[in-house]
């Protein structure tokens, strides 16, 4: 057995979990930090290195063989957070340096949906596999692309972008500036204008969605009324698995890969996204690839699933 | 100076290429065969082989080190042609196994998009690249992806078929059965029936491409006439560059490439196709790919290209 731990850090723009994972992929022991309070980036890092050695006291754990972390526009080159809009300490905040002056432990740093993606190749359902990609259904649509076993960084450090790929040429608007990416379409964003969309399109529809006011409703109240076969809800998952499915479709036909893996909250709605997704997969993928790639959801247990990813990071080949 | 010869053939549906290659990507010798009058596979593969003894011969060459095939299906994992359509050889045939009756060389198998990724990485204008996609315009459209110095040949060995990654969905009706796929819009076959639809559209349009009959119009007649501004075939043109400024801001979001290389009939166009691509690029790539990534035509010498692509194919990082 393998005793050695290490430290998954998943930075949110509210939260920040730090967690103590074993070599076989369980989180033994967790801590977190309000981000949001930190206006000082050198005293947060400050922070989360005290907390570090705070549960490895606690878990009398002597060494760690490295800290993974997930942060928004974390970058895996240069171990730097590049200008996220989301956090309070603005600009270039160098993950890697400010931890080493606290603790001589090496530092991974890479985005989330990267993170992902190492998270289930090295604890999840992705073990042993050489190519596959991940999609993660959230705000926006994260993806992160392994192939010969190690995840694609390519020039920039930001590889792995399908949520921005353009689905629908001048289609829905992104918070990206373009038009049709994927994730105004697949994300629980997506989904809730779908929904949207299509209760204004149906003023004979008065099922339960039509109850919940609008500037309330989420993908989580659609995901709900598709399981109680509420068939407007139904319908916004017909659409968003088809599109997923043509996306998906389009990745295969890139890298054929063996497997792809979906994460997120959207995807807790079960067959009433899958089974419209695998449809539209089939129907999209190029024969060429037909029968030689599975479409699965991520094994990883949700509440761990940042910080698993997060640690996975350190276990990155280079 | 290293005086290492390939041998580099380019298996067609009418015509078999045979060239001998100098380290410096040089095609100094070449021979052909007519692919469409054998039947027998063996035949053929000796035939083949006959003319390699004599080109070596001829060149007073002694070693070779090895053979790089690019093939229609031709698959790099099992070194055979699987299925393809266009050859009277039905079936699959063992080209690895074949030549090895005659010719104790090393022998590298490859479909012709994945070859001209390779031809353009070892001879051309991607020489020291880590990570770039090639895509070639011609009856189809097809794509090489180098990421980390390899070519990606996926679970499948089929990754990188970008011709069949779907533009517009529910869009034209592709060779491959489905609807959409990037190759109906941009191969010299798209470029054609851009200019059919046009030309029913525009009943008023009297111009060059108006007196060519309908049977007989080709993207070439469509490139000549844009050179001499003829309107119509300029729209063609921008129509032809911007679908492929999305699909080409698409492969982006997937490997972030250093580069896009463009080949094929089509391209020789030139500015009349390549500024509304540019154009297009700029305007749907994500942002946080700006000025990372440039596109490029390929600096293979034409004449030369399919047998330098299929000689590259020797020096494949494994």
């Amino acid at each position: 057995m393998n005793n050695t731990y290490s430290i998954g850090i998943d930075i949110g723009g509210t939260n920040t979990d730090i967690g103590l994972v074993s070599a076989d992929g369980r989180c033994v022991a967790r801590k977190n930090l309000p981000t949001r309070q930190y206006f000082d980036a050198d005293l947060y890092v400050s922070d989360i290195c005290k907390k570090i050695t705070e549960m490895m006291d606690e878990q009398h754990v002597d060494t760690i063989d490295g800290i993974g972390i997930a942060a928004p526009m974390g970058n895996y080159y240069t171990g730097c957070i590049d200008n996220a809009t989301n956090l309070n300490f603005r600009g270039v905040t160098d993950l890697n340096a400010l931890v080493h002056k606290h603790l001589d432990i090496p530092v991974t740093v890479s985005n989330d949906a990267n993170a992902a993606a190492y998270g289930e190749l090295v604890y999840g359902g992705a073990k042993g596999m050489k190519s596959f990609i991940t999609f993660t259904l959230g705000t926006g649509v994260g993806s992160g692309i392994v192939i010969d076993g190690k995840l694609v960084h390519g020039k920039t450090g930001n590889a792995g972008e399908l949520g921005h790929a353009i689905l629908i040429p001048s289609g829905r608007l992104c918070g990206c500036g373009r038009k049709g990416c994927l994730e105004t379409y697949t994300s629980a964003t997506g989904i809730r204008y779908t929904a949207l969309e299509l209760l204004e399109k149906r003023p004979q529809y008065h099922g339960v969605l039509a109850q919940i006011p609008k500037d309330e409703l989420t993908s989580k109240h659609v995901g709900d009324a598709a399981k109680e076969g509420d068939p407007l809800a139904l319908e916004i998952f017909e659409m968003t698995g088809n599109w997923l499915g043509i996306a998906m479709a389009n990745a295969v036909a890139f890298s054929s890969p063996e497997a792809i893996f979906l994460m997120g909250g959207p995807v807790k709605a079960g067959e009433v996204l899958l089974k419209p997704l695998r449809e539209s997969f089939k129907k999209h993928l190029c024969f060429v690839y037909d029968g030689s790639v599975e479409i699965k959801v991520s094994e990883l247990p949700d509440n761990d699933a940042a910080i698993l990813g997060a640690a996975a990071l350190t276990k990155a080949a280079r």
